[in-house]
Protein backbone atom coordinates (compact mmCIF):
# COMPACT_ATOMS: atom_id res chain seq x y z
CA UNK A 1 0.00 0.00 0.00
CA UNK A 2 1.09 3.68 -0.68
CA UNK A 3 0.44 6.49 1.27
CA UNK A 4 0.17 9.80 -0.64
CA UNK A 5 -0.50 12.83 0.84
CA UNK A 6 -1.98 16.74 0.56
CA UNK A 7 -3.88 19.40 2.10
CA UNK A 8 -6.23 19.21 0.26
CA UNK A 9 -7.86 18.32 -3.05
CA UNK A 10 -4.69 19.25 -5.21
CA UNK A 11 -2.69 15.78 -4.49
CA UNK A 12 -5.75 13.78 -6.03
CA UNK A 13 -4.89 14.81 -9.18
CA UNK A 14 -1.45 13.04 -8.22
CA UNK A 15 -3.68 10.32 -6.93
CA UNK A 16 -4.95 9.63 -10.36
CA UNK A 17 -2.08 9.54 -12.37
CA UNK A 18 -0.47 7.07 -9.27
CA UNK A 19 -3.86 4.89 -9.75
CA UNK A 20 -3.44 4.72 -13.82
CA UNK A 21 0.41 3.88 -13.50
CA UNK A 22 -0.20 1.16 -10.99
CA UNK A 23 -3.74 -0.09 -11.26
CA UNK A 24 -3.10 -3.07 -8.82
CA UNK A 25 -1.56 -1.29 -5.85
CA UNK A 26 -3.44 -0.38 -2.98
CA UNK A 27 -3.52 3.61 -1.89
CA UNK A 28 -4.66 5.59 1.50
CA UNK A 29 -5.14 9.53 0.77
CA UNK A 30 -4.85 12.07 3.37
CA UNK A 31 -5.98 15.05 2.70
CA UNK A 32 -5.23 17.18 5.70
CA UNK A 33 -8.55 19.55 4.77
CA UNK A 34 -8.32 21.19 8.16
CA UNK A 35 -5.32 22.80 8.07
CA UNK A 36 -5.57 23.92 4.40
CA UNK A 37 -4.19 25.64 2.60
CA UNK A 38 -0.61 25.13 3.17
CA UNK A 39 1.61 27.13 0.78
CA UNK A 40 0.34 30.34 2.74
CA UNK A 41 2.08 29.04 5.85
CA UNK A 42 6.23 29.12 7.09
CA UNK A 43 8.79 26.81 6.00
CA UNK A 44 9.06 25.47 9.95
CA UNK A 45 4.68 25.14 10.14
CA UNK A 46 4.58 23.05 6.63
CA UNK A 47 7.83 21.03 7.89
CA UNK A 48 5.89 20.38 11.36
CA UNK A 49 2.37 19.23 9.53
CA UNK A 50 3.99 17.50 6.94
CA UNK A 51 5.86 15.08 9.69
CA UNK A 52 2.52 14.61 11.56
CA UNK A 53 1.14 13.72 7.47
CA UNK A 54 4.23 11.39 7.09
CA UNK A 55 3.87 9.63 10.84
CA UNK A 56 0.34 9.09 10.75
CA UNK A 57 0.82 7.30 7.13
CA UNK A 58 3.35 5.21 7.87
CA UNK A 59 1.34 3.73 11.32
CA UNK A 60 -0.94 2.90 8.62
CA UNK A 61 1.53 0.38 7.09
CA UNK A 62 2.60 1.74 4.31
CA UNK A 63 4.90 0.86 2.08
CA UNK A 64 6.09 4.02 0.20
CA UNK A 65 5.24 7.69 1.02
CA UNK A 66 4.44 10.46 -1.84
CA UNK A 67 4.24 13.93 -0.47
CA UNK A 68 1.10 15.15 -3.55
CA UNK A 69 1.51 18.93 -2.17
CA UNK A 70 4.29 21.31 -3.74
CA UNK A 71 4.20 23.20 -0.79
CA UNK A 72 4.93 20.38 1.50
CA UNK A 73 7.85 18.73 -1.18
CA UNK A 74 9.96 22.20 -1.34
CA UNK A 75 10.44 21.77 2.11
CA UNK A 76 11.34 18.23 2.56
CA UNK A 77 15.08 17.39 2.25
CA UNK A 78 14.79 13.36 2.44
CA UNK A 79 14.67 10.06 0.47
CA UNK A 80 13.18 8.62 3.44
CA UNK A 81 11.26 9.06 6.52
CA UNK A 82 11.66 6.44 9.45
CA UNK A 83 12.94 3.79 6.50
CA UNK A 84 10.18 4.08 4.29
CA UNK A 85 11.11 5.87 0.89
CA UNK A 86 9.98 9.00 0.25
CA UNK A 87 8.40 10.59 -3.31
CA UNK A 88 8.65 13.95 -3.83
CA UNK A 89 6.67 16.00 -6.78
CA UNK A 90 9.66 18.63 -7.19
CA UNK A 91 12.38 16.30 -9.11
CA UNK A 92 10.52 14.36 -11.33
CA UNK A 93 8.81 17.30 -12.59
CA UNK A 94 11.68 19.44 -12.68
CA UNK A 95 13.31 16.43 -14.77
CA UNK A 96 10.08 16.28 -16.95
CA UNK A 97 10.29 20.39 -17.99
CA UNK A 98 13.79 19.85 -18.93
CA UNK A 99 12.82 17.19 -21.02
CA UNK A 100 10.31 19.34 -23.01
CA UNK A 101 11.58 23.06 -23.07
CA UNK A 102 13.31 24.03 -26.35
CA UNK A 103 14.83 27.31 -25.63
CA UNK A 104 15.23 26.64 -21.90
CA UNK A 105 12.96 29.45 -20.48
CA UNK A 106 11.00 27.53 -18.33
CA UNK A 107 7.72 29.50 -16.07
CA UNK A 108 6.98 27.96 -12.94
CA UNK A 109 3.67 29.10 -10.77
CA UNK A 110 3.50 28.17 -7.49
CA UNK A 111 2.53 28.84 -3.88
CA UNK A 112 4.54 31.74 -2.33
CA UNK A 113 6.04 28.97 0.20
CA UNK A 114 7.26 26.73 -2.95
CA UNK A 115 8.57 30.08 -4.96
CA UNK A 116 10.21 31.15 -1.58
CA UNK A 117 11.64 28.31 -1.19
CA UNK A 118 13.96 28.25 -4.52
CA UNK A 119 13.42 24.51 -4.68
CA UNK A 120 12.44 24.31 -8.53
CA UNK A 121 15.14 26.09 -9.32
CA UNK A 122 17.98 24.13 -7.58
CA UNK A 123 16.90 21.62 -8.95
CA UNK A 124 16.68 22.55 -12.29
CA UNK A 125 19.92 24.04 -12.35
CA UNK A 126 20.96 20.14 -11.05
CA UNK A 127 19.47 18.79 -13.76
CA UNK A 128 20.33 21.77 -16.99
CA UNK A 129 22.47 24.83 -16.08
CA UNK A 130 21.32 26.19 -18.87
CA UNK A 131 17.75 26.62 -18.07
CA UNK A 132 16.58 30.05 -17.17
CA UNK A 133 13.49 29.53 -14.82
CA UNK A 134 10.92 32.65 -14.25
CA UNK A 135 8.95 32.13 -11.13
CA UNK A 136 5.56 33.93 -9.97
CA UNK A 137 4.02 33.10 -6.41
CA UNK A 138 -0.18 32.70 -7.39
CA UNK A 139 -1.71 32.65 -3.91
CA UNK A 140 -5.72 32.89 -5.61
CA UNK A 141 -5.01 30.02 -7.19
CA UNK A 142 -5.89 27.24 -4.95
CA UNK A 143 -8.90 28.70 -3.29
CA UNK A 144 -10.30 29.23 -6.48
CA UNK A 145 -9.36 25.49 -7.37
CA UNK A 146 -10.96 24.60 -3.88
CA UNK A 147 -13.87 26.76 -4.79
CA UNK A 148 -14.30 24.33 -7.58
CA UNK A 149 -14.11 27.55 -10.22
CA UNK A 150 -12.89 25.50 -13.22
CA UNK A 151 -14.89 27.07 -15.91
CA UNK A 152 -15.52 30.96 -14.40
CA UNK A 153 -14.46 34.27 -16.31
CA UNK A 154 -12.92 35.38 -12.81
CA UNK A 155 -10.36 32.61 -12.95
CA UNK A 156 -9.40 33.30 -16.66
CA UNK A 157 -8.84 36.83 -15.23
CA UNK A 158 -6.57 35.86 -11.75
CA UNK A 159 -4.44 33.25 -14.51
CA UNK A 160 -4.10 35.85 -16.68
CA UNK A 161 -2.61 38.15 -13.90
CA UNK A 162 -0.19 35.53 -12.75
CA UNK A 163 0.81 33.82 -16.01
CA UNK A 164 1.61 37.25 -18.16
CA UNK A 165 4.77 38.29 -16.66
CA UNK A 166 6.27 34.80 -17.33
CA UNK A 167 4.80 34.62 -20.95
CA UNK A 168 6.18 38.01 -21.35
CA UNK A 169 9.38 36.46 -20.70
CA UNK A 170 9.24 34.05 -23.79
CA UNK A 171 8.71 30.95 -21.99
CA UNK A 172 7.79 27.70 -23.80
CA UNK A 173 6.96 25.18 -20.75
CA UNK A 174 5.50 26.45 -17.63
CA UNK A 175 5.48 24.13 -14.59
CA UNK A 176 2.21 23.77 -12.86
CA UNK A 177 4.14 23.94 -9.36
CA UNK A 178 1.12 23.08 -7.11
CA UNK A 179 -1.07 20.20 -7.46
CA UNK A 180 -3.86 22.12 -7.30
CA UNK A 181 -3.58 24.04 -10.82
CA UNK A 182 -4.10 20.79 -12.85
CA UNK A 183 -7.93 21.50 -11.84
CA UNK A 184 -7.87 24.95 -13.29
CA UNK A 185 -5.70 23.57 -16.71
CA UNK A 186 -8.72 24.82 -19.00
CA UNK A 187 -8.25 28.75 -17.76
CA UNK A 188 -4.21 27.63 -17.91
CA UNK A 189 -4.35 26.60 -21.47
CA UNK A 190 -6.71 29.25 -22.84
CA UNK A 191 -4.55 32.03 -20.92
CA UNK A 192 -0.70 30.16 -21.94
CA UNK A 193 -1.70 28.85 -25.83
CA UNK A 194 -0.51 25.57 -27.15
CA UNK A 195 3.06 26.97 -27.96
CA UNK A 196 3.50 26.99 -23.95
CA UNK A 197 3.81 22.85 -22.69
CA UNK A 198 2.05 22.97 -19.10
CA UNK A 199 3.90 20.33 -16.77
CA UNK A 200 1.96 18.56 -14.53
CA UNK A 201 3.48 16.73 -11.36
CA UNK A 202 1.10 13.42 -11.25
CA UNK A 203 2.61 11.36 -13.98
CA UNK A 204 6.37 12.78 -13.64
CA UNK A 205 5.74 11.22 -9.79
CA UNK A 206 4.38 8.19 -10.94
CA UNK A 207 6.61 6.89 -13.58
CA UNK A 208 9.24 7.28 -11.01
CA UNK A 209 7.87 5.67 -8.22
CA UNK A 210 7.14 3.08 -10.74
CA UNK A 211 10.60 2.53 -11.74
CA UNK A 212 11.14 2.28 -7.91
CA UNK A 213 8.99 -0.34 -7.69
CA UNK A 214 10.16 -2.35 -10.38
CA UNK A 215 13.30 -2.32 -8.64
CA UNK A 216 12.16 -3.70 -5.60
CA UNK A 217 9.80 -5.78 -6.81
CA UNK A 218 8.92 -7.26 -3.22
CA UNK A 219 7.30 -3.95 -2.22
CA UNK A 220 4.73 -5.32 -5.04
CA UNK A 221 2.93 -7.70 -3.04
CA UNK A 222 -0.86 -9.48 -3.74
CA UNK A 223 -3.31 -7.44 -2.43
CA UNK A 224 -7.19 -8.16 -1.66
CA UNK A 225 -8.73 -5.72 -3.85
CA UNK A 226 -11.35 -3.98 -1.75
CA UNK A 227 -10.59 -1.19 -0.27
CA UNK A 228 -7.95 -0.33 -3.08
CA UNK A 229 -8.53 3.45 -2.70
CA UNK A 230 -9.07 5.11 1.11
CA UNK A 231 -9.67 8.73 1.53
CA UNK A 232 -8.83 10.10 4.75
CA UNK A 233 -9.37 13.40 5.26
CA UNK A 234 -8.92 15.77 8.55
CA UNK A 235 -12.37 17.66 8.68
CA UNK A 236 -15.39 16.63 7.14
CA UNK A 237 -16.92 18.28 3.87
CA UNK A 238 -19.34 17.34 1.66
CA UNK A 239 -17.62 19.49 -1.01
CA UNK A 240 -14.14 17.87 -0.54
CA UNK A 241 -16.33 14.80 -1.25
CA UNK A 242 -18.00 16.03 -4.38
CA UNK A 243 -14.90 17.31 -6.51
CA UNK A 244 -12.66 14.52 -5.22
CA UNK A 245 -14.97 12.07 -6.97
CA UNK A 246 -15.16 14.80 -10.11
CA UNK A 247 -11.34 14.70 -9.85
CA UNK A 248 -11.02 11.41 -10.07
CA UNK A 249 -13.42 10.19 -12.23
CA UNK A 250 -13.85 7.42 -12.97
CA UNK A 251 -11.24 5.98 -10.78
CA UNK A 252 -13.82 5.50 -7.31
CA UNK A 253 -13.05 5.65 -3.74
CA UNK A 254 -13.89 2.63 -1.86
CA UNK A 255 -13.39 3.95 1.70
CA UNK A 256 -13.75 7.64 3.12
CA UNK A 257 -13.06 8.58 6.58
CA UNK A 258 -12.58 11.48 8.83
CA UNK A 259 -9.46 11.51 10.83
CA UNK A 260 -8.09 13.29 13.81
CA UNK A 261 -4.44 14.22 13.56
CA UNK A 262 -4.19 16.64 16.72
CA UNK B 1 -6.67 42.65 30.19
CA UNK B 2 -8.99 41.27 27.20
CA UNK B 3 -7.95 38.54 25.18
CA UNK B 4 -9.31 38.31 21.62
CA UNK B 5 -8.96 36.18 18.74
CA UNK B 6 -9.74 34.99 14.82
CA UNK B 7 -8.35 32.96 12.49
CA UNK B 8 -6.15 35.51 11.00
CA UNK B 9 -6.39 39.10 9.99
CA UNK B 10 -9.70 40.28 10.38
CA UNK B 11 -10.31 40.22 14.02
CA UNK B 12 -7.97 43.21 13.91
CA UNK B 13 -10.50 45.45 12.68
CA UNK B 14 -12.19 44.25 15.81
CA UNK B 15 -9.56 44.59 18.20
CA UNK B 16 -9.10 48.13 16.62
CA UNK B 17 -12.33 49.36 17.53
CA UNK B 18 -11.57 47.92 21.38
CA UNK B 19 -8.89 49.67 21.43
CA UNK B 20 -10.94 53.19 20.25
CA UNK B 21 -13.61 52.10 23.03
CA UNK B 22 -11.47 51.43 25.44
CA UNK B 23 -8.06 53.06 26.12
CA UNK B 24 -6.65 51.82 28.69
CA UNK B 25 -7.59 48.25 28.73
CA UNK B 26 -4.30 46.24 27.74
CA UNK B 27 -5.44 43.09 25.17
CA UNK B 28 -3.64 40.12 23.93
CA UNK B 29 -4.64 39.73 20.24
CA UNK B 30 -3.97 35.30 18.60
CA UNK B 31 -4.10 35.17 15.28
CA UNK B 32 -4.45 31.66 14.46
CA UNK B 33 -2.58 32.04 11.15
CA UNK B 34 -1.62 28.38 11.01
CA UNK B 35 -4.93 26.86 10.40
CA UNK B 36 -6.51 29.78 8.71
CA UNK B 37 -9.16 30.04 7.02
CA UNK B 38 -11.79 28.98 9.37
CA UNK B 39 -14.82 29.69 7.34
CA UNK B 40 -14.80 26.82 4.92
CA UNK B 41 -13.92 24.02 8.08
CA UNK B 42 -16.73 22.52 9.52
CA UNK B 43 -19.14 23.21 12.44
CA UNK B 44 -16.81 20.42 14.98
CA UNK B 45 -13.34 21.66 13.52
CA UNK B 46 -14.04 25.03 14.02
CA UNK B 47 -15.29 24.73 17.81
CA UNK B 48 -12.37 22.16 18.77
CA UNK B 49 -10.09 25.05 17.16
CA UNK B 50 -12.10 28.00 19.17
CA UNK B 51 -11.68 25.86 22.22
CA UNK B 52 -8.32 25.41 22.01
CA UNK B 53 -7.57 29.45 21.64
CA UNK B 54 -9.94 30.52 24.27
CA UNK B 55 -8.04 27.92 26.75
CA UNK B 56 -4.53 29.47 25.46
CA UNK B 57 -5.80 32.74 25.97
CA UNK B 58 -7.32 32.07 29.68
CA UNK B 59 -4.04 30.93 31.09
CA UNK B 60 -2.66 34.25 30.05
CA UNK B 61 -5.09 35.57 32.77
CA UNK B 62 -7.08 37.53 30.81
CA UNK B 63 -10.18 38.80 32.45
CA UNK B 64 -12.75 38.69 29.41
CA UNK B 65 -12.27 36.95 25.97
CA UNK B 66 -13.53 38.10 22.76
CA UNK B 67 -14.23 36.09 19.68
CA UNK B 68 -13.52 38.39 16.94
CA UNK B 69 -14.72 35.77 14.07
CA UNK B 70 -17.89 35.34 12.73
CA UNK B 71 -17.63 31.77 11.78
CA UNK B 72 -16.26 30.89 15.17
CA UNK B 73 -19.02 33.04 16.93
CA UNK B 74 -21.69 31.16 14.88
CA UNK B 75 -20.62 27.91 16.42
CA UNK B 76 -20.15 29.02 20.02
CA UNK B 77 -23.00 28.87 22.06
CA UNK B 78 -22.45 29.92 25.69
CA UNK B 79 -22.08 33.43 27.28
CA UNK B 80 -18.60 31.96 29.19
CA UNK B 81 -15.95 29.99 29.28
CA UNK B 82 -14.07 28.15 32.34
CA UNK B 83 -15.39 30.94 34.37
CA UNK B 84 -14.80 33.88 31.86
CA UNK B 85 -17.03 35.72 30.05
CA UNK B 86 -16.97 35.45 26.31
CA UNK B 87 -18.31 38.39 23.90
CA UNK B 88 -19.10 37.05 20.42
CA UNK B 89 -19.62 38.86 17.48
CA UNK B 90 -22.85 37.63 16.10
CA UNK B 91 -25.81 39.37 18.48
CA UNK B 92 -24.04 43.08 18.76
CA UNK B 93 -23.81 43.26 14.94
CA UNK B 94 -27.14 41.59 14.34
CA UNK B 95 -28.31 44.57 16.43
CA UNK B 96 -26.93 46.85 15.35
CA UNK B 97 -28.34 46.09 11.52
CA UNK B 98 -31.99 45.78 13.11
CA UNK B 99 -31.49 49.33 14.60
CA UNK B 100 -30.71 50.81 11.30
CA UNK B 101 -32.80 48.77 8.43
CA UNK B 102 -35.43 51.02 7.40
CA UNK B 103 -37.34 48.49 5.03
CA UNK B 104 -36.47 45.49 7.25
CA UNK B 105 -34.61 44.29 4.07
CA UNK B 106 -31.22 42.80 5.42
CA UNK B 107 -28.01 41.08 3.68
CA UNK B 108 -25.59 39.39 4.63
CA UNK B 109 -22.39 38.20 3.24
CA UNK B 110 -20.07 35.80 5.36
CA UNK B 111 -18.28 32.57 5.00
CA UNK B 112 -20.62 28.88 4.03
CA UNK B 113 -19.31 28.28 7.98
CA UNK B 114 -21.09 31.15 9.04
CA UNK B 115 -24.28 31.02 6.16
CA UNK B 116 -24.50 27.41 7.09
CA UNK B 117 -24.93 28.05 10.90
CA UNK B 118 -28.43 30.21 10.48
CA UNK B 119 -26.76 31.83 13.28
CA UNK B 120 -27.71 35.71 12.19
CA UNK B 121 -31.55 34.59 10.84
CA UNK B 122 -31.95 33.11 14.95
CA UNK B 123 -30.39 36.77 15.67
CA UNK B 124 -32.48 38.71 13.70
CA UNK B 125 -35.15 36.66 14.52
CA UNK B 126 -35.10 37.06 18.05
CA UNK B 127 -34.60 41.06 17.78
CA UNK B 128 -37.24 41.84 15.07
CA UNK B 129 -39.31 39.15 13.62
CA UNK B 130 -40.21 41.63 10.90
CA UNK B 131 -37.21 41.62 9.21
CA UNK B 132 -36.39 39.30 6.25
CA UNK B 133 -32.84 37.96 5.71
CA UNK B 134 -30.99 37.45 2.71
CA UNK B 135 -27.69 35.44 3.20
CA UNK B 136 -24.97 34.73 1.17
CA UNK B 137 -21.58 32.92 1.26
CA UNK B 138 -18.60 34.52 -0.10
CA UNK B 139 -15.72 32.31 0.23
CA UNK B 140 -13.45 33.98 -1.80
CA UNK B 141 -13.52 37.20 -0.09
CA UNK B 142 -10.78 36.12 3.12
CA UNK B 143 -8.28 34.51 0.41
CA UNK B 144 -8.48 38.10 -1.31
CA UNK B 145 -8.65 40.43 2.26
CA UNK B 146 -5.50 38.10 3.69
CA UNK B 147 -3.89 38.53 0.13
CA UNK B 148 -4.43 42.32 1.18
CA UNK B 149 -5.88 43.11 -2.51
CA UNK B 150 -8.16 45.83 -1.57
CA UNK B 151 -8.04 48.00 -4.48
CA UNK B 152 -8.05 46.20 -7.20
CA UNK B 153 -10.58 45.55 -10.18
CA UNK B 154 -10.17 41.66 -9.26
CA UNK B 155 -11.94 42.84 -5.87
CA UNK B 156 -14.40 44.86 -7.29
CA UNK B 157 -15.51 41.73 -9.56
CA UNK B 158 -15.52 39.24 -6.91
CA UNK B 159 -17.59 41.23 -4.59
CA UNK B 160 -20.26 42.41 -7.00
CA UNK B 161 -20.48 38.92 -7.68
CA UNK B 162 -21.40 38.17 -4.04
CA UNK B 163 -23.64 41.47 -3.21
CA UNK B 164 -25.48 41.21 -6.51
CA UNK B 165 -28.30 38.62 -5.45
CA UNK B 166 -28.56 40.91 -2.09
CA UNK B 167 -29.07 44.12 -4.10
CA UNK B 168 -31.48 42.37 -6.27
CA UNK B 169 -33.42 41.72 -2.98
CA UNK B 170 -33.64 45.31 -2.47
CA UNK B 171 -31.93 45.28 0.71
CA UNK B 172 -31.14 48.47 2.55
CA UNK B 173 -28.38 47.15 5.01
CA UNK B 174 -25.73 44.98 4.73
CA UNK B 175 -23.93 43.00 7.26
CA UNK B 176 -20.48 42.28 6.84
CA UNK B 177 -20.69 38.56 8.45
CA UNK B 178 -16.48 38.29 8.67
CA UNK B 179 -14.51 40.35 9.87
CA UNK B 180 -12.05 40.18 7.43
CA UNK B 181 -14.41 42.03 4.89
CA UNK B 182 -14.39 45.70 6.81
CA UNK B 183 -10.63 45.05 4.36
CA UNK B 184 -12.34 45.60 1.23
CA UNK B 185 -14.43 48.30 2.26
CA UNK B 186 -13.66 50.46 -0.68
CA UNK B 187 -14.65 47.55 -3.30
CA UNK B 188 -18.30 47.12 -1.25
CA UNK B 189 -18.95 50.62 -1.08
CA UNK B 190 -18.30 50.41 -4.78
CA UNK B 191 -20.37 47.65 -5.27
CA UNK B 192 -23.16 48.72 -2.64
CA UNK B 193 -23.02 52.28 -3.33
CA UNK B 194 -24.52 54.85 -0.60
CA UNK B 195 -28.23 54.16 -0.07
CA UNK B 196 -26.69 50.14 1.38
CA UNK B 197 -26.27 50.85 5.05
CA UNK B 198 -22.52 48.35 5.67
CA UNK B 199 -22.43 47.16 9.28
CA UNK B 200 -19.21 46.02 10.44
CA UNK B 201 -18.64 43.70 14.20
CA UNK B 202 -15.81 46.22 15.60
CA UNK B 203 -17.38 48.96 16.90
CA UNK B 204 -21.03 46.89 17.34
CA UNK B 205 -18.91 44.34 20.10
CA UNK B 206 -16.80 47.02 21.92
CA UNK B 207 -20.03 49.06 22.85
CA UNK B 208 -21.17 45.78 24.18
CA UNK B 209 -17.64 44.95 26.00
CA UNK B 210 -17.55 48.50 27.37
CA UNK B 211 -21.00 48.54 28.41
CA UNK B 212 -20.25 45.08 30.66
CA UNK B 213 -16.98 46.86 31.79
CA UNK B 214 -19.11 49.72 33.18
CA UNK B 215 -21.05 47.45 34.89
CA UNK B 216 -18.31 45.58 36.42
CA UNK B 217 -15.87 48.44 37.14
CA UNK B 218 -14.00 45.42 39.55
CA UNK B 219 -12.47 44.46 35.55
CA UNK B 220 -11.18 47.42 34.64
CA UNK B 221 -7.62 47.13 37.03
CA UNK B 222 -4.72 49.86 36.48
CA UNK B 223 -2.56 48.66 34.48
CA UNK B 224 1.11 49.34 33.59
CA UNK B 225 0.50 50.67 30.04
CA UNK B 226 3.57 48.80 28.58
CA UNK B 227 2.78 46.46 26.47
CA UNK B 228 -0.41 47.75 26.15
CA UNK B 229 -0.87 45.38 22.80
CA UNK B 230 0.55 41.90 22.17
CA UNK B 231 -0.12 40.18 18.52
CA UNK B 232 0.55 36.31 19.04
CA UNK B 233 0.24 34.27 15.84
CA UNK B 234 0.27 30.50 15.09
CA UNK B 235 2.45 31.29 12.35
CA UNK B 236 5.02 33.36 11.32
CA UNK B 237 4.65 35.79 8.05
CA UNK B 238 5.93 39.08 7.40
CA UNK B 239 3.11 39.39 5.43
CA UNK B 240 0.84 39.23 8.51
CA UNK B 241 2.86 41.82 10.30
CA UNK B 242 2.94 44.24 7.58
CA UNK B 243 -1.12 44.11 6.92
CA UNK B 244 -1.86 43.77 10.35
CA UNK B 245 0.21 47.28 11.24
CA UNK B 246 -1.86 48.87 8.35
CA UNK B 247 -5.47 47.83 9.75
CA UNK B 248 -3.96 48.85 13.08
CA UNK B 249 -2.33 52.33 12.08
CA UNK B 250 -2.16 54.46 14.15
CA UNK B 251 -2.56 52.01 17.27
CA UNK B 252 0.93 50.41 17.36
CA UNK B 253 1.47 46.79 18.73
CA UNK B 254 3.86 46.76 21.29
CA UNK B 255 5.19 42.88 21.11
CA UNK B 256 4.52 40.05 18.58
CA UNK B 257 4.96 36.54 19.58
CA UNK B 258 4.91 33.41 17.73
CA UNK B 259 3.35 30.37 19.96
CA UNK B 260 2.60 26.67 19.10
CA UNK B 261 -0.95 25.72 20.43
CA UNK B 262 -0.54 21.84 18.95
Amino acid sequence: MIGVFDSGLGGLTVLKALVEHLPNQKFVYLGDTARLPYGAKSGETILKYTEQNLHFLKKLNVQALVIACNSASAHWHSPEFEGLPVFTVIHPTSAQAAKLTRNKRVGLLATRATVGSNSYVKSLQEIDPAIELYAQAAPLLVPFAEEGLVNDPLTNLIVYRYAQPLLAENIDTLILGCTHYPILKEALYKVCGAQVELIESGHAVAAELTAYLEKNPQMTVAHSKTPRITVLTTDSSEHFKKWAQEILSPISVDQWNLVDLA
